[in-house]
């Protein structure tokens, strides 16, 4: 059985594969998405593969950059034709949580500009429904005061700290909470709510914005599933 | 008639005068809640008026501190007591706008965690609806995608720039975009549809919000409205 990083290596390269010559492509963050990268990079090298990349973090302009792919800001661009992306969790309705990179509000806002999503996993990652801690970005200012409304609410709110147990700033200067649930309740609903929030600023919950997952299994071979599956006829 | 800056002194004199011994008093910001600082600065030195004051943006801080008002932050305090601050334009059901000063942000996280908020205006700023451009704070990355969308939605957007032609930054370092309407929308839709926007932090609309409006009137009289009357009984 392949170990945990041969499998996002190989979900990663394949995601590369949905990549063509003069896309502008969104760049997701995190382990997997670092395979994607090193794919991608390759290509720009040894095929010549002309794109345009959008980071979804400062860490993934960084990398993205030093291995030759030219990066721009998703302002700098018409459009985002396809972004590839990981996820913390995916359940059987293809909703998703991220944020656990602590990238979700770039993430997100490259997501919705894009005009397709893929994302990219290992099968540990799937899930019937979301259980994973859903990270939420939020206003410093006022931060303790939205915290204690999450605690009351019921939602188990945590800080995420840093090794040095200060608050973790994004690449947006906020914070996060991260918001851990006995059962998850109606996403949708949830996601309503706590966009509502003053001080909330997005959460991780990713709704009716991915249209491929790619999955790397336990023996080695790559699923793709279709989150809108066309018409038979 | 008094003119528009005797009006605002008049008002926020008045207004000064809900703030009692030993509250947390959120303070807002622009030209008629300068008097308002004043007020409560000469309260604190002549009287011995013990307060803390909660700013709703830097300037707010400093100007109030500079007057001898000792200066917390929103997280500092337990809870606030009473917050009084401007409004841009408030409607007939007591719906206002703001943000015109570019601190909407941190006035409407100070205003939802006070247990009473007083809105002080000249009776300009009174109006059957709402018909004052709508700011709206929004992260910057992104933010011309976001523009673009807010064009196509038909809500004629401006950017919010400084003296020099560069995108006014806010307390929180994000940027603002100015919304026209021919029509205002149905208020309480419009800040749904907005807060579901990726990359809007916050909008303008303060609805549900306000306790009492303190007017200053053209013939000098001060008139305060309850928004939420009690019974008579």
């Amino acid at each position: 059985m392949a170990d945990q990083t041969a499998l996002k290596k190989l979900a990663g390269y394949r995601a590369a594969e949905f990549v063509e010559d003069g896309m502008v492509v969104g760049i997701g963050s995190g382990s997997t998405i670092a395979f994607v990268v090193e794919a991608l990079g390759k290509r720009v090298a040894e095929e010549g593969l002309q794109i345009k990349g959008i980071p979804t973090s400062d860490k993934t302009r960084r990398t993205a950059a030093k291995l030759g792919i030219p990066m721009h800001n998703v302002d700098d661009v018409d459009h985002i034709d396809l972004t590839i992306d990981g996820a913390d969790q995916i359940d059987e309705n293809f909703a998703a949580i991220k944020g656990g990179g602590a990238a979700l509000l770039w993430e997100k806002i490259v997501a919705v500009n894009s005009r397709r999503n893929i994302w990219v996993v290992d099968d540990t990652k799937l899930a019937p429904q979301l259980t994973h801690y859903l990270p939420v970005e939020v206003i410093p200012y006022g931060a303790d005061q939205l915290f204690k409304r999450l605690k009351y609410a019921g939602y188990q709110p945590t800080w995420r700290l840093d090794q040095n147990g200060n608050p973790v700033r994004t690449d947006s200067a906020n914070y996060l909470i991260d918001l851990h649930f006995t059962k998850m309740p109606d996403p949708f609903k949830l996601g309503r709510e706590l966009t509502s929030m003053v001080g909330v600023v997005e959460h991780g919950l990713f709704l009716n914005i991915v249209d491929q997952v790619v999955v790397g299994r336990a023996d080695e071979t790559i699923a793709v599933f279709d989150a809108h599956p066309k018409p038979l006829i």
